[in-house]
């Protein structure tokens, strides 16, 4: 068993780890049909949980799943952290579209799988990343590109792509040849003014970091091609978890700029 | 609990379908990570196993997973329908990359999870279905459309929007405008010489059922145009278990060709 809490809540039920099993009939495993939110756990509480949750409903609306409750969600992260005398680290629900007959066909009346994670922070502080231009695209037509679904595949391929190349993740782009993302995260640039990111209709994730650096008045939109990069100043990766800076993108190498590295992060996750 | 079998395998074990649980760190539940194949089951057999085997190698290929043995998963998908004593139907291998910690980074060293469900043919002969053209739209150079991966999101989109507009399926056309397939169907079409279906390369998945009739000289590849759709004097889609004529596509009505879709039937599936 992987997941490093004792404990985890399936379907609202407080279950030890080794003892919670999954349908063999859930969609979530046959199909990989449902959503997920990865959120950040500071001082025993959610901090941005409404800022997930407001992402989920939208998700469960393109899926067509009943989105649970909020306050559920609230009152399942709590026992959860409590059971699992977590402070710092991460929670993870998963909400599938729980078991159905065979094929694509979703039933008529769902009965959603929940799943509620708990992880420890990373032992050791995120090293600065090397990136490649991946040659999978992310097809910003898709309306997947605004949801985080459990059709992750086309990312993890992108990822072993670029781990098989020596470096750590994988910048995407879309058709066009404008960046979008990394597999699992935002990608944040200076471009020698400003701090930007790619803008939603290039085909990038609606990140949590990343609409709170816009709504804060950190960063701007702009599309970025390819060409680009190579006149990047600094770059960094962006998750709900963490701020990287980035070290290399292909053979072109790129400074830390520390002190930014470091508002930024005192900005997104505080002084914890 | 809707797997119709009684029996199922989980890693190579048999167990009733009720007490089989997939632990939830597994890679399939959490990021549609893995792939799996339906196959025919006639007179208690699985005749086309060793091509969908060899799909599935080219799977794990791309996906950087061990694949199973082929004698083994013969020897299983015995084991499975003399338990279930399940003569017609079909039966279907999921593999997943298995447990994992949190993030995308695949295990170094994966513990694949295999399960084998078998279920019995539909009570009811197919009906012919009205198919619509999706919104959604493959992407065609992604080297997941050559592959039946656990990530199935975006095709359950599109049957679910075609089945929101009064239809039984999507049609999928890629970035070109080309048609691709149905949800999870080959498209097969009658252009009034000769019956065609979309190359490879317009981004289709390589049907197993698609395979024979090309091999046999029953059908040739040829780009169609969603133009073109309204033009064609009959048309199918194509699984490994059913042909279904298509008696309209968007508002364009089709005749159903009896004697070719039971030519057709006979060829693919035999008598039974």
């Amino acid at each position: 068993m992987t997941i490093a809490a004792p404990f985890l809540l399936l379907n609202r039920t407080l279950l030890p780890v080794d003892e919670a099993g999954i349908t063999p009939a859930d969609r979530g495993f046959l199909l990989g049909d449902g959503l997920f939110e990865t959120m950040r756990v500071s001082n025993g509480e959610v901090p941005l949980l409404d800022r997930h949750y407001q992402r989920l409903r939208h998700g469960c609306a393109l899926l067509r799943l009943p989105p649970p409750a909020l306050e559920d969600m609230r009152h399942d992260c709590h026992t959860l952290l409590e059971a699992c005398t977590l402070h710092e680290g991460s929670i993870r629900f998963t909400l599938s579209r729980g078991p159905g007959p065979r094929g694509l066909t979703p039933p008529q009346t769902p009965q959603p799988t929940q799943l509620l994670t708990a992880s420890p922070p990373p032992r050791t502080t995120l090293a600065p990343v090397r990136v490649r231009i991946s040659t999978h695209r992310r097809d910003a037509l898709s309306p997947l590109c605004q949801v985080k679904s459990l059709s992750v595949l086309p990312a993890i391929l992108a990822r072993l792509e670029a781990q098989e190349q020596g470096a750590d993740d994988a910048l995407m782009l879309n058709h066009h040849g404008s960046v979008t993302e990394a597999s699992a995260a935002t990608f944040l640039a200076h471009d020698g003014t400003q701090l930007i990111t790619p803008p939603l209709h290039d085909g990038v994730l609606p990140g949590i970091s990343r609409a709170r650096l816009l709504e804060a008045g950190h960063c701007n939109e702009r599309s970025l091609t390819n060409d680009a990069l190579a006149t990047l100043p600094a770059a960094w990766l962006v998750t709900a978890l963490s701020l990287t800076p980035i070290i290399a993108i292909d053979d072109h190498p790129l400074p830390v700029w520390e002190n930014e590295t470091e508002r930024l992060r005192q900005f997104l996750y505080g002084l914890s």
